[in-house]
């Protein structure tokens, strides 16, 4: 078991609905000691790639993409999410749906900041049917630039996105996949491996 | 003059509207090296505070307080904005008007992320009229933590915030401040210093 997945064992808590709660340490509170080994865990991942650029998605996919950034010397883009109609720059847009906010949002790049030389490491917190990552993807195209990889901390592997990128022939790399988990007996099975029981050590829910 | 005050000669433009565009290095597209230099700026600055916790706002102060995390050893609470009403969890919520979206959001942070314990640093990249750092002290003071000071890339020195701020006894440090700037001539006063012209070697409408 690697140090994401007893990480997830030691701080996280399912809840019903298939909702994975670890906002204590990757996604609202930041463990930057995770954050970090998250970031060097990718660069191992991917040496080799080549990649000259770090493109992730505004909010959450920011911390592990400046990290990442520190750690290949490479920028860091984030693309950003919202209405872009009343703005006059050129913009690479794509779309995706938003669960947190139920709708569709427009997911934009500034055009300056992708180039058709660049090599691109998406990278986002989690992946889970791939709205995200498509979007990206769509932009790099549209930049003429190339995906090198995409890089995810957590892939949630009982939906589509992870498998699907896979088959497109994406060089993925998930450091955890959930393949399921339960909110009645508080286990996880990771892929690959056994069921396990979360500790709860974390304060997610229990202060 | 110093490294960011330089930075954004080197990179900035000034548009119609008292706007400065940075987002090739400080809010977009991110520079690593910048970012790492005003995360040990501002270490440095707030030395002897003895904060042991890192508030910033989603999304671009997300990179600057990643980087003052891992250089000060401390974790890092990033409050959301948005509706929280489909949420059943606990939170402190306070309001900023968003001039991007024109409405005024909700800003949250989950109640076990801030103790009564807890010294804060409150960071951001851009300080304006100070909607976002009021509600992130509003935010701390609802948990009874205590916000040790308020650290800042670029404040804005016409608009009113951080003056209010050091009225009303903060300890703020803002590592540029923008006195007056002219978009025909394209200069910039910084706080201190005689006007400067901007040298535009930045990409961020020249591509």
């Amino acid at each position: 078991m690697n140090f994401l997945e007893e990480k997830i064992l030691s701080d996280g808590i399912v809840k019903p609905g298939n909702i994975l709660k670890i906002d204590n340490f990757l996604n609202h509170q930041l463990d930057i000691e995770i954050i970090r080994h998250i970031a060097y865990e990718l660069r191992l991942r991917f040496e080799g790639s080549k990649l000259n650029k770090i493109l992730t998605i505004e909010a959450s996919g920011i911390a592990i993409a400046t990290m990442l950034g520190l750690a290949c010397e490479v920028p860091v883009v984030f693309a950003k999410k919202g209405q872009t109609a009343n703005s006059t720059d050129d913009k690479y847009v794509s779309h995706a749906y938003s669960f947190t906010h139920k709708r569709m949002n427009d997911v934009f790049v500034s055009k300056p900041y992708l180039h058709p030389t660049d090599k691109v490491l998406i990278v986002d917190d989690f992946l889970a049917d791939g709205q995200a990552a498509h979007a990206l993807i769509d932009i790099v195209k549209q930049a003429g630039a190339e995906v090198v990889g995409i890089g995810i901390a957590v892939e949630k592997g009982q939906q589509k996105g992870g498998d699907t990128l896979r088959k497109e022939g994406y060089w993925l790399e998930s450091i955890a996949i959930i393949e399921e988990m339960d909110a009645d007996t508080q286990t996880i099975r990771f892929r690959g491996q056994e069921p396990a029981h979360l500790r709860q050590n974390g304060t997610a829910e229990l202060s």
